[in-house]
């Protein structure tokens, strides 16, 4: 919310304000179009503002740009993951997961295009940040599961899952947002307590796990 | 194709054999180092031929090598999958997973870069041979479910597993090769049956297969 009359090429903006204001319009143009595409004056355009302005925030250019947004979306991301330890596991995991597919759903071709390898903007630092986020969300979970010193097998688990999450999205993106997205979420979470209930069969870690799971249904 | 002879100073080799030996070469490069750090003139050296001659081979440069390498890497990925209609489905699986296993065993880091995105000399082009792999792989599956016309819901457990198997795959690498290789494979061929019978509470045609395969075992 702004107090001020919407004139956004000369309202006074603090540094945070004008870079997030930049970035949404960076993310807003990634949705419709691949990273490599989006040029600075793009940004300029569809923020509004001068192309000088957005070339002395973004000096190092569209990698810069794309980088920058791809830390936006990474944080945002993490916070889906944000959930009180209340409650049974699956409802929480079903309220991340809601978070989650909900940005999923808003940035659409821009979500494919930020966390999707084999763009010509890619590099292993930019593979960074979205590995930096897939691990944050398995670290959430192994929490959420009261795993203090989670094993291979589980970990294992857990990190898979998330790919499968990612890879579920992108599916769902491809094939036009079917199904509707709370059966995508209910799926999601069965699959979770599938794979778990799997690794349980050959790990005691997990199925001890899988039990305390069991009754708090 | 071309009709003229590529080497008469080396040992006679057909065209076809000539690219083969200098992808293995590119290939066991990649094992160890990212693909934008491989140059034509090391592909040489291990490949023990002149410079020139890998240059006419591929006078695109390093981004056509890393193609092309990219592309025999996909055609032995799909052989994995190449396993007759016979015995038991999850048998079956787990022939095919040894297969899959054993390559990336074989290759371990040049697997990564090959398949991971996120190197500067991924493209969209890149991104779509992996993608075909992918693809192969799950109309191989399907094809073994004796699923004719698989619905949305079945479609997303297989082509999900199959982003699981690639990811589980990276993990492996990443924690120095644990477990062995026949409890991955169990594990994933467990986590197959796992995700399919999730789903078939919420999918009849999935319910079918499921119960199918129960009696196939």
């Amino acid at each position: 919310m702004t107090s001020s009359a919407p004139t956004p090429a000369y309202r006074r903006l603090s540094v945070e304000e004008r870079r997030s204001q930049l970035l949404d319009a960076a993310l807003g143009l990634f949705a419709h179009r691949a990273p490599e595409d989006v040029s600075l004056d793009d940004v300029a355009e569809a923020a509004g503002v001068s192309r000088p302005l957005v070339y002395r925030y973004f000096p190092g250019g569209k990698q810069q740009l794309y980088e920058a947004a791809l830390r936006s979306a990474a944080d945002e991301l993490r916070h889906c993951f944000d959930e009180p330890r209340e409650g049974p596991l699956l409802s929480r995991l079903g309220r991340a997961l809601d978070r989650y597919l909900a940005f999923v759903d808003q940035h659409d071709a821009g979500f494919s295009a930020l966390l999707q390898g084999g763009s010509v903007v890619g590099t292993s630092r930019t593979t960074a940040i979205v590995d930096g986020v897939r691990r944050a969300a398995a670290e959430h979970i192994l929490r959420h599961l009261d795993a203090t010193d989670p094993g291979p097998r589980l970990r294992m688990t857990v990190r898979v899952w998330i790919t499968a999450v990612e890879a579920a999205s992108l599916i769902w993106l491809d094939e036009g947002k079917q199904p509707p997205l709370d059966e995508l979420r209910d799926w999601l979470v069965d699959q979770f307590a599938a794979v778990l209930t799997a690794t349980a069969a050959r790990d005691p870690q997990t199925a001890a796990l899988v039990h305390a799971l069991a009754g708090d249904v």
